[in-house]
């Protein structure tokens, strides 16, 4: 046992080194483990658990709207990924490529997808002919290669998971409209399902993806004042259609090119969750993708009955459609109580014969670390309602953390001391060059424009770097 | 309209062509396009959610078992893949290479991951210590690639979708057990979720996996007569163990190494569906994994009432639980009829005035094309009685045509007569000595040793090749 104990040694506290408390933390709850393949991660299977929760429900979020899921290949030709100018220069950098199959050379070199839009236009060339064929609604769940070279568990990985969604429409309007609604459909997740509010707002043109007219992003803040670039939906206007040769014919029977979509999020986010929600005893997940959302701790397991009811508790719970797992190992009670905090258990529920005589059980949150007794009685109900209150409280502490740590800026030097002082967004008028978020990058040592946010505020009439007319609010901050 | 109304034109004749009608149904049932990519193919929307539904049974099936979904790194370093030696000469001569990451030359190439055992080997070597880590019980759902020279859809592509289970045992016994079970989930699904009755057995010495001791492995015989390799489950001993120094602390605290078994089914499912039970008409689906299980065709659609009424019964039929279209689109009734039988739908409801002034409406089933007046009233369970039917008429088509095609051959004039006239299987008995499976797939142009079934029959005393004793009864056959 004396080996196992020790797993639930101390963690690094977050307020003396935030990295390596993350690193920490992806380690003892399991999340990952690390591979001899440089910047590729194993996700183990609690790690895994998470992912397979947030798929289920994006998917049913993406298929509600229309949308289909497609697989498209593993590699992109190089003449392909070539076919769209801006598209190639952005991602060409960080391809890895293979060149030698079955034993040849091949005579093409193919990139491993960092991303499949040119994959999804040579396949959109032969199914769309007319207006009937449109909107095309397409996903795919898939793995994807960019070459990084410092790495960290789900932040920066040379390969990760995601899911692209790809549209093609009958006009500009509405491929528009899909841009916005599907960035909606990630904040609704953060929000609803992720516990974690955001920023949401439109990429300056410095910062946009490859080949888009326009990306929008959300921008979830972490604990420590950090952005994470949480999810982007892309508008790309006629200009993969063109580079492709995409062409329908339309109401009026002339020849026209579709209006294109893509859109992504990928298993960064189980490191938006660790950041958000973490806390010095380890994981805190959302109760809504938690892989276990009660726990159940018998107490003095040898005494009669105990296991029984324990068991029967269990059965409970698990036909009113929760997750849950009754510990019943020879671990010692306080082992089990810290090892289900590190893995970030939203609710732990505690039953010993006591609890029994009296027809009760305690229920206590990881996030508050209240403690309250509840009748067994209505308990499924009592659970549900338990976990509804740690996604608020989870939801409501990252609001409050985020808007502490907004500050505004209304000239450079205001901008300047806040980004040497302070870690957190900063709101500050911006006159549209890019010269100016060159300059702020260069002089804060890292601090680049997050978004224009749907709402911008009127903070000043001029830029807070150069001084000429602003034309956007912009939130700025460091990332990851 | 002109230009759709053709899509549903005449393909090739099962018998006059197999080949040709096998490339007719997967392009126009919509199942796959080709892709730019040499050997990759596009898995279109309803190629893909027929995957989608193969994924949730068997996952199911294995998450009811114990076992946990983990994800593992796309790439294997050379040196690891070289660890295990048969291994790395079975998997090498087809794997393909990233040479080049980032703009730089990689100092060690990496191979795209042809199957997982030596990364899988890699993290249980840091996860398993003692035999409390024990069994291990592993799957991954995951794209691999096998460089390949010719390609079909889903029978033999460059990169394919899969699961493949690894586990790890205190003893070899749980191992071998282990292996048996996971053939037979393998052999459960096929019968109750694809209605496809399958040879199962293990395969010989020649045939097994690279690297393993034992292969068991799942035949399912093609429409035309041929094998299809279905899915394999093997036992490694503790090869592998050893070739990665993987041991952990037995009961007896002595250091041990752990058992090993892998097993994994692919898309190539998709192939065995479509050439088990397809017809001239196009394809025909197993009613558990047809995306669409009813497509509801309204009759004269024009009338007053009839989609106001198709739509109540499309609500009703959805709210018991099946997955059901309506297609009220102005194409002809006789082009959706031919759609819907390409697309393989087990079920078409036919709904008109008429059926709704008496208060029933038509159901035709995709095999037998039998018509049947059903009541409105109580129609869901109807629905549901009439899928059962469905599948047990595949099963029982499929095991028909599997006994009528499986010949008896006591000496090798005999074998070699029937391997030259029909196509089918043959049960012969065999020395044990791969010199005759070389022998016998030389003189007949391709018939290998499909598996020593797990119940052997006694057909004779001497190997039908050799003549000398006979060891086992070998079903032998072609295979795509």
């Amino acid at each position: 046992m004396a080996k196992n104990e020790k797993m639930v040694e101390q963690i690094t506290s977050m307020d003396v080194d935030f990295a390596q408390w993350y690193t920490d933390v992806v380690k003892k709850a399991e999340l990952v483990d690390y591979s001899g393949v440089k910047g590729c991660m194993i996700i183990r299977p609690y790690g895994y658990a998470i992912w397979e929760n947030i798929q289920k429900d994006l998917d049913a979020r993406f298929k509600a709207l229309g949308h289909e899921n497609v697989y498209m290949p593993l590699f992109i030709p190089e003449s392909l990924l070539q076919r769209e100018k801006d598209h190639v220069e952005g991602f060409a950098p960080e391809c890895a490529w293979v060149t030698i199959g079955g034993g040849n050379q091949l005579t093409e070199r193919l990139a491993v997808r960092p991303t499949s839009e040119t994959l999804f236009c040579e396949h959109f060339r032969n199914v769309i002919q007319s207006y009937r064929d449109l909107p095309k609604l397409y996903n795919q769940w898939c793995n994807v290669v960019r070459w990084e070279k410092t790495t960290r568990p789900f932040l920066r990985t040379s390969e990760f998971l995601w899911q692209e969604g790809h549209t093609m429409h009958e006009t500009e309007e509405e491929a528009r409209e899909e841009t916005r609604r599907m960035l909606g459909v990630y904040r609704d997740f953060y929000a609803e399902t992720l516990a974690i509010p955001a920023v949401t707002g439109r990429k300056t043109e410095k910062e946009k993806f490859a080949g888009a007219e326009e990306t929008y992003t959300i921008e979830p803040m972490m604990h420590n004042g950090v952005a994470l670039q949480g999810g982007t939906s892309h508008y790309f206007g006629d200009g993969f259609a063109k580079a492709f040769d995409i062409t329908f014919a339309g109401r009026d029977n002339t020849r026209c090119y579709p209006h294109q979509t893509s859109w992504g999020v990928s298993t960064r986010m189980i490191g938006a969750i660790i950041m958000s929600h973490g806390d010095d005893n380890g994981l805190i997940l959302p109760p809504r993708i938690a892989p276990i959302q009660v726990v159940i701790i018998p107490v003095a397991q040898h005494k009669e009955g105990v296991l029984e009811k324990a068991n029967a508790v269990k059965e409970e719970l698990l036909a009113a459609g929760l997750r849950v797992k009754l510990d019943d190992s020879d671990y010692s009670t306080g082992w089990k109580y810290s090892q289900y905090e590190m893995k970030g258990v939203p609710l732990r529920l505690e039953l010993g014969p006591r609890d029994i005589e009296s027809n009760s059980c305690v229920l206590v949150s990881r996030v508050s670390r209240e403690k309250k007794f509840v009748p067994l009685e209505g308990l499924a109900d009592a659970v549900k309602e338990a976990l509804r209150s740690v996604h608020d409280e989870l939801y409501n502490r990252v609001l409050e953390n985020t808007k502490a740590r907004t500050y505004e800026a209304r000239n450079f030097d205001e901008f300047l001391d806040i980004a040497a002082n302070k870690s957190g967004y900063i709101k500050a008028m911006w006159c549209g060059d890019t010269a100016c978020e060159d300059k702020i990058k260069d002089e804060t040592g890292g601090v680049k424009s997050r978004c224009i946010p749907f709402t911008e505020e009127h903070l000043a009439d001029t830029c807070v770097c150069c001084g000429k007319p602003a034309k956007h609010m912009v939130i700025w901050g460091r990332q990851y």
